[in-house]
């Protein structure tokens, strides 16, 4: 069994608030990046290729709190996190603090593929970008009139609207391939208002990202600074492949006992070595969405 | 029982060519670091304060890749990075990819005590540093002679004097204090020509850094892109916790079937909630200390 499943960031807006067009327009976004990873896997691409299809999907739609659109730092610049991993030798990629990559996800991945490092932040990161022959685009590109106001109404303490996205989250996307091949990868803007070169749980692997072989693979949203003290990823992982805990039961244990007691929220999706897709939250929502070969299909918000 | 490690880097200088003076230098750093922070748990201090100044010591003393005397970039610089863990409720705070801040270690910890996040880097993590009051320092401060040429010669292909200190490396620190409260810290310079931006294990929580009361507190050294692969530290953690295993079996597992599966080596150095201190490693040697209130007392390298 083929599978793949993707996130658009838990702490959806609430239920009550979320106007019929604002819904169609999360929904249609959710429904391309699917279809966009899925389709990969159809044609018998790998998890990672698919993976890296939907993400890309993703922090191309405005919508979503990654690439365009991100939630911008209190200086009024969108700030850039992203990882990927690979089930097969759990070689990974990641980038961090970056502000003219269009594509961060596109830059995690060559950060593995073609550098000696995991891990590269920030201008270093972009120069590694320029090496690599990837076109740096305009801080401006990013930025929003939505998330502009977002901003402002927050940095003047006001409630903000309901109607704009939320100001914290990821993209992120989970896939099995024809092959059994297991990936993740996370995408990130961060939080709204955030301190210039503050880092979440996104680009950091074990964190927001983690994929093994034969065991699962794991993209977080939330509350970052909770994932990270967690090791979110790595604990659902590791309670899978030692503990023999089933993906969901290891993700309901991380959300509903680990993370509430440090007192942090947000969600999870993944997919085990079979090709079974699970997603759970502690928010309200999270924006997501699961198909895989035998027929399942869904895009779902609360 | 309260106790304390240190490490100042696995891989050490070849036994066959490490001088007398050397090894005397290397020793007497690494007792003034144990007993720096050892005299903190003594008079009652937490781990928390003990690892800090242990570390702190370790960053200062040119001899170790950390602060000081720390491994310069491709581009002759001094990047440095560091996390603290506070086993208490897995606060964390990190900083990475920081040019002018005289102790990580320290403002690690600022960031974990006086910001809402957890991971701080590059020029927003200075900027946080002269907020809080840090003076900033020239990049020069790190650069030592021996550093500079051990870069020289790294770039052009020539073997590295066995006598300079390894290229690569970490300092760090665990403890558990009289109230069986634990902590880690881990600070280092990275390796030797890496790219600017390249961020190792040694700040990311999970990786090189970890502590939970009840569990272990532990810090890694090695090649740090395996570490963030493995998850190292949270890896060994979560096999004491849900698995029973000793810390001694943990740690092997990690370096002996996870690390070297990946082609990883290094060493890791760790307290149980017991106060019992396990040093271990896969390379030729590691820079190390331990003591304790039950009498032990030991500088070893190989």
């Amino acid at each position: 069994m083929y599978a793949i499943a993707i996130h658009g960031g838990a702490g959806a807006v609430p239920r009550a608030s979320l106007s019929p067009e604002r819904e169609l327009q999360y929904r249609a976004g959710l429904e391309a990046a699917l279809d966009g990873g899925y389709a990969v896997l159809e044609r018998g691409g790998s998890s990672l290729d698919a993976v890296t299809a939907a993400v890309r999907l993703l922090e191309d739609d405005p919508a979503f709190n990654a690439g365009r659109g991100a939630a911008l730092t209190r200086e009024g610049a969108a700030e850039l996190d992203a990882a990927i991993m690979d089930g097969r030798e759990q070689r990974a990629g990641a980038v961090a603090a970056v502000r003219h990559v269009k594509n961060p996800v596109e830059l995690a991945r060559r950060v593995m593929e073609k550098s000696r490092h995991v891990l590269l932040v920030g201008p270093g990161a972009e120069e590694f970008a320029l090496e690599e022959g990837i076109a740096l685009m305009p801080n401006l590109y990013f930025r929003t009139p939505e998330r502009i106001s977002q901003l402002e109404h927050e940095q003047r303490g006001e409630r903000v609207s309901d109607l704009v996205p939320p100001g914290k989250g990821t993209v992120g996307a989970v896939a099995r391939d024809r092959d059994g091949n297991l990936a993740a990868a996370t995408s990130t803007g961060g939080m709204t208002n955030k301190r210039p070169g503050r880092v979440g749980d996104s680009p950091i692997i074990g964190a927001g990202t983690y994929a093994k072989n034969g065991v699962c693979a794991v993209s977080a949203t939330g509350h970052g600074e909770y994932f990270i003290r967690a090791v979110a990823a790595h604990h659902v992982c590791a309670a899978v492949e030692y503990r023999g805990l089933t993906l969901e039961l290891a993700m309901r244990e991380l959300l509903d006992d680990i993370l509430r007691g440090l007192g942090g929220d947000g969600g999870l999706i993944g997919v085990d070595r079979d090709g079974h897709v699970v997603m759970q939250f502690s928010t309200e929502g999270m924006y997501r969405g699961a198909r895989d070969s035998s027929g399942r299909s869904e895009i779902a918000i609360y």
